[in-house]
């Protein structure tokens, strides 16, 4: 049986939608941080114990990438999905730390047609990554489009 | 002859800094997809031709990660840099696809010290990274925590 495909119109404002958990080890800390953000913080253990962060901390690209990993994995691959022109206020409250297990979240804040392309529809959210402690440690505004359901 | 260290006092409002280029191929397009963005617009160019696409396009995340890359090796090392609480106005215009070669650049928009921490500084700046073409692909606006130098 084929998974059920969710278009445009299987998204309401308000609804809810866990996207899993993944869990960081150091080795996936660095390796992400040599090859994208080769800050001393991100890939030396002992040089980021002298800074402000008082130990390794992931690149925040890094800890985004993992997101994405977890809604296209849990969320997108199941939708008709279209895209995004981008994202708003990406923030990164707490450091994310080796051995952490983060868990996402998107909160659906307003759905639209698109007005240039009525067989696609807009879709702004809220993204949230917590950590084991329930600490918010990302959060970040998206927009995505979806083909609308075939008539 | 060490490098010369940036501080935050030497960061001003309307500094325009080159942050160099890099050429994006097919097979980095899939590598990050399939670890972070597994869409088949990201990881399959068969399928990727069959949506509004018209072939494999880059993951945002990894045009954003190419970037911090590029600032991270010929801005960033060089400074005392304490990290980033987050980015605003993230935008893919245009995407980027196989054999494109990427050139990056930020502009300082302001500069103050911290209030809280008075010994770092705080800079607001907008990234842009463009294809071999001047078409813009990707923009941000993003604040970065500098130390300031010593008395």
């Amino acid at each position: 049986m084929a998974p059920a495909i969710r278009y445009f119109e299987d998204f309401h404002a308000g609804q809810v939608i866990g996207v899993g958990t993944v869990a960081v080890s150091e080795e996936d800390i660095i390796a992400f941080a040599r090859q994208y953000d080769p800050q001393p913080m991100h890939v030396d253990p002992a040089a980021a114990a002298n800074t402000i962060y008082g130990g390794l901390i992931a690149s925040g690209w890094h800890t985004v990438s993992l997101f994405m990993r977890m809604l296209v994995e849990n969320l997108v691959a199941k939708t008709v999905s279209l895209g995004s022109p981008g994202v708003d206020e990406l923030r990164w409250p707490l450091p994310v730390r080796p051995k952490d297990r983060l868990s996402g979240q998107m909160e659906v804040l307003e759905t639209r047609v698109s007005s240039s392309r009525p067989t696609m529809g807009i879709v702004r959210w809220r993204g949230e990554v917590r950590n084991q402690d329930g600490q918010l440690v990302m959060s970040l505004l998206g927009t995505n489009f979806f083909g609308c359901r075939p008539a």
